[in-house]
């Protein structure tokens, strides 16, 4: 199994208060927990030859975790849709956080995936809704990030095919924090945790979430279906043929 | 309700055999049903002014029929968009055979959209899956089409919502031929029958479903939720702010 | 259209406060906005003869809506069955409150139907989370009750087939507070407030979505299934027969 | 993981054709290829003490699969309800073909379970419609059984949580052969082929999907919700207590 996180990574550089969070990028926290936990990771960044998604790299990722957020109009759209092909052939796609709004999130989903949101440092509490999932293996009832940034409903999102998370917000608001679907022969997982400003992806839990997220969708299927013009497999005999 | 129908209508000017089962185009012989139930029906084609599909056509629209099959490239992508737009907003879409394929159902459901198909004028038999939806109203258990275009699984689409309806084809093959979606504020729906070279829009059980899911797409809800930044509905007092 | 509302009806008459705030009964209350908004209503309890379910009355209802609290066991098995067996046929219901726990909700629903609960009088905030439902039409995008009874996540329930709202506690938990399924041919609603010591039944947002949810439980569809043993469409040819 | 296979083994005793293809039963039949495929089985029939369905049977049983036919009537209501506690707390249940109408199976779903039948030897083919999912891995397209018996739609059970496959039958009619759903923390499936008459059970596409079936379905979730009164989790400020 092979894992790429793809990271804008642009705060980390230009900001401080994040940099001194994430010191060698988001994408580098994320790698740092899933090479423990055994997995063979690379990362990519926006600012890599072909913004880090050329084909090559996508053919050798059995999972894409993406984060994004102040970037989104900068990936090439021809990269986004190398990106859409290998999901739609079988490559897992985890989204994180602010990459609800990115452009290979709403393409897949065919809405604007807007919601609320709010930056006041408040505690959010995400509880489990479902579990029986293998995402959720692990995890206590709930778990708590003291601080992060809000995203409320409504989140204007496909109705997921397995809800596994929903999000209490001190400020009042509730989200649908981990999602499930199915595009072509991939599988997607889209999990709302991790503003660039909080150290979100040390939680324990929250790398609980994303290693059972890698093992989950990595599992593609061996059935290849055919498309197009098709001979029949029975005779067609009952009405003279045209 | 105002209801519009959008025909490419190429095949019925261009091909003697369609002309002569659809005269009045296949947006002509939908119409005329629609109007017959009562519905306030308008007719739009693709070479028509901005293709049919200008920003007004669309305000004053509430169910859009698409039906398309040869000439899906040349819609306009900013129309596309536009159709789009109103969909999530609310606007209702029934999407009708080879329309699978049309940029704005692709568009909607974030995947190929691609089937086996064969013209081989076999018999569909057409069963209803989930009785208590209301779009199955007023039909019996299956009805037939002695002459149809066969589509055939795999059909590359989300898993729908629901599934209404599954047609057995002579030649072997089965496929999901009724499907709703949500995205967004609006309802989708794919209806399989409507080959050009069949008159399978007269038929009475066709027709009855397509009135049906006019009544369902329609109903519009009057929930506008708002998105964006967002002032807490609850203090947030228990950590210090950053 | 005619709506049966069946009420426990003891809380009402064995504690004064609940009695000071519904003195004709929670059925009472419900009858009284149902019957403003044009419905065909009539109520009936568990000390009615028959236990109010008799064979008749439910052939004469066409969505039956459920209160009931600290008597769930007293319901006779054999009424449940005759409810079960109209639901099926295509009665809608709609599942108030704490009868999450009642022997026809669990019975429908397969699962323990156990949840949280606490009563604390705390703020409970419903947020609209599939705003194209037509069970939504008429909210804001969400709406407040000052003092409820809390229930709380996990819900043992299978995954809806649409989750409607989705609610906000004071105390920390969220909850998903309305569900839709098909069984049968029938609808069902569950909906979760309305706690018999708060006027909740008297709240203009609640009395939408109950008128909403009867209109939508009501649509019954024309198909009747044949099931059993049953002859051949097309020939069976292809191999020797047994 | 533990894998228990339930029988009726009524047919294999009573009838020589079915004795013939299953001289060890069913539940013989299917334990070999799952022994050869390394999982630990044990078998249990219903004239087994306490009908084979013990609380400690249970207790070491990760998968249950359950073949059924003739004698539903005669298992225990005790025992269906033992079984049920097992597959809410987290026990797969694999349902086999007539064992639709099981009293466990019609328990968790909530539903008649009713469908169409016919004994006519006829062609089965059962075609692939979610490619990505882990039951499905191993397959073509499509697999066909030369003779099976058929069952045709409606096929009254809740909508699936995924519907994997559906077959289609010579004599016209198709059926949601392979269903999957979550009853509190257990998994369900539900696959169609293997009447009694006919050696389903050697045919290598079915065991594929049984072994399949089995690894899904075991993978427990270590989630333990709590239920019941709970304490508050944030302070209850903004009102009077009662």
């Amino acid at each position: 199994m092979r894992v790429t996180i793809w990271n804008e990574f642009r705060h980390e550089k230009e900001n401080d208060t994040v940099r001194s969070i994430y010191p060698r990028g988001i994408h580098g926290a994320i790698a740092e927990f899933l090479e423990q936990a055994g997995y063979a990771v690379q990362t990519r960044t926006l600012d890599d030859p072909e913004q880090g998604l050329d084909q090559e790299t996508l053919q050798q990722t059995d999972v894409l975790i993406w984060w994004a957020h102040k970037a989104h109009a900068e990936v090439n759209d021809h990269a986004v849709e190398r990106v859409k092909k290998r999901v739609l052939a079988g490559m897992g796609l985890i989204v994180l956080h602010s990459a609800h709004f990115s452009k290979i999130f709403r393409n897949l989903m065919g809405t604007t995936c807007d919601l609320k949101w709010r930056e006041d440092g408040e505690k959010e509490r995400i509880w489990v809704v479902q579990p029986s999932h293998p995402i959720t293996r692990g995890l206590e009832e709930y778990f708590e990030l003291p601080q992060e940034e809000m995203y409320g409903e409504h989140f204007d999102i496909p109705e997921p095919d397995h809800t596994l998370f929903i999000s209490w917000f001190e400020g009042g608001e509730v989200f649908r924090s981990g999602c499930t679907y199915n595009r072509g022969k991939g599988k997607i997982f889209y999990f709302r945790p991790g503003h660039e400003t909080y150290p979100t992806y040390y939680d324990k839990n929250v790398q609980t979430v994303i290693c059972n997220a890698v093992e989950w969708a990595a599992a593609p299927s061996a059935v290849v279906p055919n498309y197009g013009n098709t001979e029949a497999l029975e005779p067609i005999l009952r009405l003279a043929k045209k």
